[in-house]
């Protein structure tokens, strides 16, 4: 589907604008989502001890609001993080300026901030960049949103889902936007992550939240860093018409942008998608699979394309899961290359080679210590990734 | 002191060959240290689930002895891990041999191997090697010892200490040995150490060691990848006079074996010394200490000589322990770039000169949460440390 065809669900609009807060005028820096009336939605953010000021502001807000949400902006390029008191309020004065004019309450627009930590937003460019993103605000924008919320981003990050209606009624639709790719390492989403339908949410919002959030972005790593400004919210207007459990459609979309911010991790030329089976349980998974995905032996390794399973097993080993080694086995792109506590040499060559092909590298580990498991999604570590990281400063 | 005057403590002895473990013959890879009888000798070894073969076989045989001890023999280039019951019977075999030419028991020699996973030691080569080590040991082959034990290591880990005896009388000498550069996060000790004294190792040598060790190697990391073989004995022979606790001594030279496998981290350009202040506990300021000196942004960022406080601080509020980032403080190479959660950036420019001219960057903060404190040793991030481990098969 071509980014222009991508239509929102209905009850959402969307824009986007370059305010100034980027040098570069062809970026675009801030965006909107808007909602025709206040909607329900759930969000989850950060568990840094280190808080954007967005993330205080938005947990008031859907306090006051129960969580009903008529407006979202987003801008890229500075986090307002570590901006003291001042952060707070410039956040707080930029909702209540797009509330008036929206004409809704403050506390029914959430502003969210990425980038840059320590610097104060360029609050004149922002304030005068606002009636023209609300007035520009349409359908079929839903493709400059996900570019305006890049950071390090190399490419946009947007999924979409129809979803059928009961007896041949009109369906739904989702759409998920991400950003992310650097200081990725959910505990919990550590990027933005906006998923919007025009399905009903149900009767707890939060719930489903927490559940489709521990199955997504808590599951994808790049660098084991946790940002202080991350937030994943769930919106939903209700307007589309009864519908089956939209649970595992929320969860397909919502696992598809994590896999999209692995892929996309800075200096990244591998999608890692690592699958723990045999574990005592699901939890204990993706704890083994989170360790393997964070450890920068095994990352530095795909990326020279090495099968190798003596790091991956001693990732594994290391991450606090009680199971045998020497019971275990392991392929990577189907080959065994490990296989009850001892080595295949034999299959190497068809693992290597797998690497080399294929952009998403399947790491399949059986842990023979139950029989729970999950998915996980990393990227390998290049060269480029400290390049990145020891050039720009975050 | 130049590395030939390095004599070993009265009672131990030393030797190394090239044995034919490695290809190039320039590089010794087989290492004894020996003590004039079986002498008392704690040791700790690694946490990971996935152990080398010598683990469980130097533990059966420090119970069956009582943790006295006659001789080491150490091999670099190949860990004997992951080599299933054969591993487990080529490392008896090479105790058991040892033990014949020195005319010991078996158990009271302890084979310890360090190198890549998963391949078979070349048996007839150690064989073939080890009655001339055995003849060859020495009291000033101690800079030997440290070259044989290398892998990745660019330097050898070789650190010494004299105390003064009571009242005038004869002191001791501790000398400590250590490898390792890369797989370096210890849980527990993830790198070799030995610390050899003639002092007398007192009532429970055991938990001195747990107590240095604590202090020591695990608050060191490279990479946050923990090795299956790694293991630090301390052992003495008890021939020195009466002296003070030596147990200060023992840290120091512990500790400054940790600092120095920090600074031979692979690809490392720095050696990085965190001073977490202001914590709860000592194993909270560790914790904090800890995380920062894994997160791959704050590694990358000291790589790039970025004095980027934001990315420190990050790492510091997501490791766990509570405090408020919006009170805490940190200096970097002594100037305040961070202060009570608002950034100096007027001093940014000290700390950065400050980085890019001393070998050994010191970051210190002040957490404001107690008075507890800790200092963990890391090291930067380069392109290097990817090129060495996207090529290295370990």
């Amino acid at each position: 589907m071509s980014p222009s065809s991508i239509r929102l669900p209905r009850g959402f609009r969307a824009s986007a604008v370059h305010s100034g807060i980027r040098r570069n005028k062809s970026r675009l820096d801030l965006a909107l989502l808007v909602a025709d009336e206040p909607r329900p939605l759930a969000a989850v953010f950060t568990r840094s001890l280190l808080l954007g000021a967005h993330i205080p502001v938005c947990r008031e807000s859907l306090a006051a609001t129960g969580g009903r949400v008529r407006a979202i902006v987003v801008n890229a390029g500075n986090a307002n993080c570590s901006t003291g008191p001042r952060g707070i309020e410039d956040n707080r004065a930029i909702a209540r300026y797009t509330a008036s004019l929206l004409e809704c309450e403050a506390e029914e627009v959430l502003f969210l901030s990425t980038g840059v930590i320590g610097a104060h937003l360029p609050m004149d460019r922002i304030v005068a960049a606002l009636p023209g993103l609300c007035d520009a605000a349409a359908e079929d924008a839903a493709d400059a949103f996900s570019r305006a919320i890049m950071t390090t981003d190399l490419v946009p990050k947007l999924v979409t889902e129809e979803l059928d209606g009961k007896d041949g009624a009109d369906g739904a639709r989702l759409v998920g936007f991400a950003k992310g790719s650097g200081m990725i390492h959910p505990d919990m989403a550590t990027m933005f992550g906006f998923l919007v339908t025009d399905a009903s949410l149900g009767a707890d919002p939060a719930a489903l939240m927490r559940r489709v959030n521990a199955r997504s972005f808590q599951r994808t790593t790049v660098d084991g860093d946790t940002s202080p400004n991350d937030t994943f919210v769930l919106w939903g207007s209700g307007l589309a018409g009864e519908l089956r459990d939209i649970e595992p459609a929320v969860t397909r979309v919502a696992q598809e942008l994590a896999r999209k911010i692995a892929a996309d991790g800075e200096g990244a030329t591998r999608l890692v998608t690592i699958r723990v089976s045999g574990a005592p349980t699901e939890e204990a998974a993706v704890v083994v699979g989170r360790t393997i995905g964070t450890s920068p032996l095994v990352k530095t390794a795909i990326h020279g394309r090495d099968p190798n399973w003596g790091r991956i097993v001693a990732a594994a080993a290391r991450a606090g899961v009680p199971f045998d080694p020497q019971r275990s086995s392991l392929r990577i792109g189907g080959a065994e290359v490990y296989r009850v506590g001892v080595p295949c040499p034999e299959n190497e060559v068809a693992a290597h080679e797998h690497m080399l092909k294929e952009h998403e590298v399947i790491v399949e580990l059986d842990l023979a210590a139950g029989s729970a498991g999950a998915e996980c999604w990393t990227c390998d570590y290049s060269a480029d990734y400290v390049r990145i990281n020891a050039d720009y400063r975050s």
